[in-house]
């Protein structure tokens, strides 16, 4: 796809969550429930959150995607969502994983190595230490912990990705994402947008919502970290501070049309 | 009562709460608790959320009415529901039912059911699929899935709230607020609620603290209902989306007066 | 420490936490773990919220300091808060405790008790019902639950922190601070705090923050609170009632520079 061929295909992923208006299940942080169910609502989609293993999986059968994060996990909340994986692999609801944390204590670590090695995830987006901890004992990229050049990252993500046969997202000033072969990067965003918590799990969940509307890990994640980008580009022209910023990101996520993704998108092959 | 002397009774209720401050006791879901507690100080009450089953009599013996709300139920949080709502009913605590996505899953179906069975309920706020999901087998209204006409809805919430032995508020649009005998309609509100995340929980919190003051819980919800929706066409006027409009409603509710609200309610028999 | 020593202080401490970024652990309540993560941020700190028995020890060991509070606490937080705290002793990493609704529930009083008794905390933040109930037994100060002069709340303050051995900061319209020997008084602040859920918790994750970077609990504590009620006086001037009130508070929180801190901070000995 040409860099313009995916600006268009972010007005159109959009355009199809406002359409469709896909139920996008979330099983994350205690932290950024509110404000994740409110970006889905701002973007057209239908937010739930539900971790009981007594629902899940029905709940899941119900929904676009699944959307798992462990910025405050539990192993009973993991038992649940691989419960809910499970079922969201055999229904093809495509999964989203945010490893909050991994590379900071063995749990979570380990936490997301079980994820990904029970279930088939889509997408999994973090920021680099985050995705560079994911790598197996045998990886050429295994004891990376931190990345200097472009050039190297480009590398590094591409092999991984290819390593734990998956799309990533790797977020930061500009994001990379890649499927192992492609590699498209999007550098739309605002450095408010860290000083805002949240602000990487609410990339997740939305990358949940076009990847209900995408079939194409690598377009949907691009073009819904593009929506996210432009959004914050918006709030911080308008905002005086990291609180009023993530009111008017809400904003902006609602008032985004498809017109405006398209011209504002800055994804790059 | 006439519509002028709900519109009075809503504006005492208000008052008595500024007045009384009571203590409102919420069994909720994650998703909203920080914004519920955020309306419930808004209005005058004074919130508090406790979940163990260690201190949950203690704490409703405290409390002016009990919020229970199964948004992210887990059984043990139902466990917990049920001996906050026993000795809630022993001391003639108020209890307001929120029973969020049930007909969704069987766990939410069959919890919203079992707190029914075991409590005492003085009102069970929800929309209409969450409320007709809580029909008995044996009752008319079993099966119904979706109601066409508004002398329909109401025949059927009559129905419901005589058969369920309680007072039911449907909340859309317009909501339906009846006790099987009478039935108010209450027609205040904004279409930007539907993109706030939680605003159907804030309702029912906020029912709560009028049930706090007003023992008719026809009066004590409509004018609760009338309240909030009030509160939100204030703030929808001076928003510029869903993020600015969760702000100004928290400004409003906190804002509104007595007089305002007698004036702007819009509740009809 | 003269007053100025101390306004000096605040103004470095803010610095020091600018530049440090010392990641705060929290194992704290669910309402109130949006806000405090994003206060945290705005101040310059990194936050995480973990509660997992099978991390904390890890999390607890990357951190400048340990966070605590029972605001929704079931005994197995507690554990968790046992066995983070029982490591951040170790590692001689700061803890402070917020023992929201001690006094009101058997659970709360027992479960406050016990941290102190296991753990060696240096500062205890609530207010005075909170920090009352704390009283041991055999203490002067069991018993007395409310004081009507200010000179009576200073010796009752003394007295229970000798008793508590810790760091005591009462906060109300004038916050008192006293390690048993010397007292600070602090009185920046606005009344629209009381109609925010969590300024509270608020106010003890930013003290965290302050220990982080200041071995002085007395100067820490001071500091803190008088940068977060100079803050509040910034938002207050600024806002239209508690909503925007909240968002404006994390701007100010963010904007505060060292210069206006010093210039602003309301610190008495």
């Amino acid at each position: 796809m040409s860099d313009e061929a995916i600006a268009q295909k972010a007005a159109e992923n959009l355009e199809a969550i406002r359409k469709n208006k896909p139920l996008i299940h979330n099983i994350t942080n205690y932290v950024v429930m509110n404000v994740t169910a409110n970006a889905l609502l701002a973007c057209g989609a239908s937010p739930v959150m539900a971790h009981a293993s007594e629902e899940v999986e029905e709940m899941v059968s119900l929904a676009g995607a699944l959307v798992l994060n462990i910025g405050t996990l539990t192993p009973v909340w993991v038992d649940a969502m691989i419960t809910a994986g499970r079922q969201a692999n055999k229904r093809d609801v495509p999964i989203i994983l945010d490893p909050v944390g991994s590379g900071a204590t063995r749990l979570r670590t380990a936490s997301a190595r079980r994820l990904m090695d029970d279930l088939s995830i889509r997408v999994i987006r973090g920021n680099a230490s985050e995705i560079l901890s994911l790598a197996k004992e045998d990886s050429q990229t295994k004891g990376v912990d931190s990345i200097h050049r472009v050039e190297e990252a480009e590398t590094v993500a591409r092999t991984l990705a290819r390593d734990l046969k998956t799309t990533l997202a790797i977020t930061g000033r500009v994001d990379l994402v890649t499927d192992g072969d492609r590699i498209l990067r999007v550098s739309n965003g605002h450095e408010l947008m860290g000083f805002v918590t949240g602000t990487g799990c609410t990339a997740t969940a939305l990358i949940g919502a076009f990847l209900s509307v995408d079939t194409n890990p690598l377009s949907a994640t691009a073009s819904a970290l593009a929506y996210f980008g432009l959004a914050g580009e918006t709030a911080a022209s308008v905002s005086k501070g990291p609180g009023s910023f993530q009111i008017a990101l809400l904003d902006a996520l609602y008032h985004m049309t498809p017109d405006r993704l398209r011209n504002g998108a800055r994804i790059g092959g």
